[in-house]
């Protein structure tokens, strides 16, 4: 427990939110282990449960054709629009428990806590446990989300599961109509914004030791795949001189990518595969293949960093009588958080007494597809050791607690009107 | 044609030389490129081809009981103690004509001319094309060579090809009687050296601009499983500060040994194999695994050259906080090639007008084997391009000529009494 919660007293909704995290941690595909994929029959239990926790809290709920389970609990008068809260509960094979499942649970007791508090707010509210935020079972993501935000592709109906499964198959098991899905679309005047609490999957809180921060951005990301080509020759008789050789060129571009990502503020920079294909111990490598990972939360320095690292590669490969390809297979906008709805959930963290720093996400979420229906926000809470996408992923419940706590104050403190853009009536 | 070899008229021998080569490429197990395995049905028929050329050349053969093709000249008397010329006509898989092949045709073709111009030496002179230098059917290496030098481990005989055959019964297939190898071993009375012409497989010869070099000693060489351990993280979600990235880590590594490598002389460091295992694009590495082969002609510079990447790696590691262990799982020590040998090479191809560079040896040859039985020495011939182990492996029939040139003049200026090592009655 950080000094600055240590004066907080809780509320008892941390224990709350560790329990249900637990509970839900027993709805697995794999038993022995957390692996919940999307429209998966784990998927449907704790789909069950949660939307039983909804009810208990005062919401009605229902399944939308996209298999998202969505309680609403309604403001001063009925069918006004709504403040979004949620995030995702499917999860990744061998997954922790906090990934997804915590910012729904969290949402859930935060609209308990409103609920019990008797407040009338002037704005509905809803909470969304959205699927396939992993993207793990079929080779597409965000379908849950998309579905809300109107963004989604029929022909994602068609992709399959390794066992020959389509996802619409999959949504006919799971209890949803496919043909529905166009109408699981909100309209923008129906969402006022879009708030999700998530581990932060990171050591950046951690180590400034503060519970809570506010995430100014999702990462943009690019993808490549690099080839260095030099000449093999025989590692006993080419002396060092005479060599073209494709890994000294390969780990100085490593070294330089590291050393270009580090000097950019807010860009990371992986190397996370390597290889020599057909490799041996006594042949000079003559070709290597390296992939390279890019995130920032501005795209323009994600470009700009792209630039500075080809231009690196290239200078590399022509000292060393190499040559290098570098081919971009991926590349996704960011996705910046609303800067209102970020100041909102600021006011309210160091409400309770804390920092409220700010840091981007460098891992996607549902947030991404949201942001195109509504503006978005989301805190984060932090993760021990940074360890996430692994059973060992944990979090404090003291940091549950004041995560609960920091998005009630946010909701109470809720001002549509200060919101960027306009969240009623801008269809276009 | 160098401007070095410009002035001196060809015998003629570098095309037959070629030519023979030609013909002994067309025994393979594998139509359409050159695979000559130890004891296949191809190395058989190599094997009388290169008897029959021996006969043609006024030698006596026999095949020994390790299936090595010996073909004798008398010296001015029969029974003297014989020099001993030859390499190996195993080749890899998808091999080149030359590496092998050269030095068993080349001696043959210098035996001729010295029986043609009827010179009565004081020594026999035998030739020797031996089987398994390559390694490639069976989990052995230089059994031919050994059994020559006594060194043959009968265990070698358990050894199997992939196919389930062992290294004794193809030998019987062969037509030769395993049990008789202890007595293929040569006595050190017998011998007095071992001269090899071999294709230099490197590009050093071809950088100088001079066809024949002298080689100084076969390198010594270890082999080290390499293993950076640092943290696995999230490619996104994890500051380049915050990384414990055992892929930069290797990276400066690869970088360490090269340098080390390049500042010391004579000596090559080779990595031919990295992988991060079950390395993915969004994971930052928390384990790499990389290969390093040191070779050196001289075994101290090998062993300083070790300690050196030891302490650059462990500094590396510290100053990453990542840890790396160094396992050598091979060490061979070099095999010094004789002075005097060397010596006498060098002034029969100086006698051509010739330059004699002096080179180690990166790869192993059969003289390795040899070593034990007698002094020896190599001369190696301008290998196109530096590419060896490839069918584009090539060499020019001019130096082949000048090769057989030095090889005969060589012959003819041997005085047994200089070699360092008294050849006759050190038995022990």
């Amino acid at each position: 427990m950080s000094a600055a919660s240590a004066d907080i007293a809780p509320t008892g909704a941390g224990q709350a939110v560790m329990a249900r995290l637990d509970e839900l941690a027993a709805f697995t595909d794999e038993p022995g282990r957390i692996t919940r994929l999307y429209l998966s029959p784990s998927h449907r239990a704790a789909a069950a449960q949660v939307a039983a926790w909804m009810e208990a809290a005062g919401m009605a709920t229902h399944v939308d054709a996209a298999g998202n389970i969505i309680g609403r609990l309604e403001g001063e008068h009925p069918g006004l629009p709504a403040l979004l809260l949620g995030s995702h509960i499917d999860s990744i094979r061998d997954a922790g428990k906090y990934d997804g499942p915590l910012g729904v649970v969290a949402a859930i007791a935060a609209v308990d806590e409103i609920r019990r508090r008797g407040a009338l707010l002037p704005f509905a509210i809803e909470v969304l446990a959205f699927g396939d935020e992993e993207g793990i079972r079929f080779p597409t993501t965000l379908l849950g989300s998309r579905a809300v935000a109107g963004t989604f592709d029929e022909r994602s109906l068609a992709a399959r599961d390794i066992e020959g499964s389509s996802v619409e198959e999959a949504l006919r098991l799971f209890g949803c109509d496919p043909a529905a899905i166009p109408g699981a679309a909100r309209r923008r005047g129906e969402t006022l914004a879009y708030i999700e609490v998530h581990i932060e999957q990171g050591p950046v809180l951690e180590r400034i030791g503060t519970p809570l921060g506010v995430v100014t951005a999702i990462s943009g990301a690019s993808r490549f795949d690099v080839t260095v080509y030099g000449r093999a020759g025989h590692a006993g008789t080419t002396p060092m001189d005479l060599r073209w050789d494709a890994i000294s060129g390969a780990s100085e571009m490593v070294l330089a990518a590291e050393a270009i990502a580090k000097a950019a503020e807010n860009l990371v920079a992986t190397v996370g595969t390597i290889a020599v294909p057909n490799g041996a111990t006594n042949v000079i490598p003559g070709l290597v293949r390296f992939s390279l990972d890019l995130r920032a939360p501005v795209d323009a320095d994600r470009a700009a960093a792209e630039m500075r690292i080809r231009a690196a590669f290239d200078a590399i490969a022509e000292q060393r009588r190499l040559s290098v390809s570098m081919v971009r297979y991926h590349d996704a906008a960011a996705t910046p958080c609303d800067p209102a709805l970020a100041d909102g959930l600021a006011a309210a963290i160091a409400g309770l007494g804390l920092d409220a720093p700010r840091l981007a996400s460098g891992a996607g979420h549902d947030g991404m597809a949201i942001a195109s229906l509504c503006p978005i926000g989301m805190m984060f809470v932090r993760c021990k050791g940074g360890i996430s996408h692994n059973p060992a992923e944990s979090i404090l419940a003291e940091d549950a607690d004041l995560a609960v706590r920091a998005l009630v104050d946010f909701i109470l403190s809720f001002d549509p009107g200060r919101l960027q853009r306009p969240p009623i009536g801008s269809s276009s």
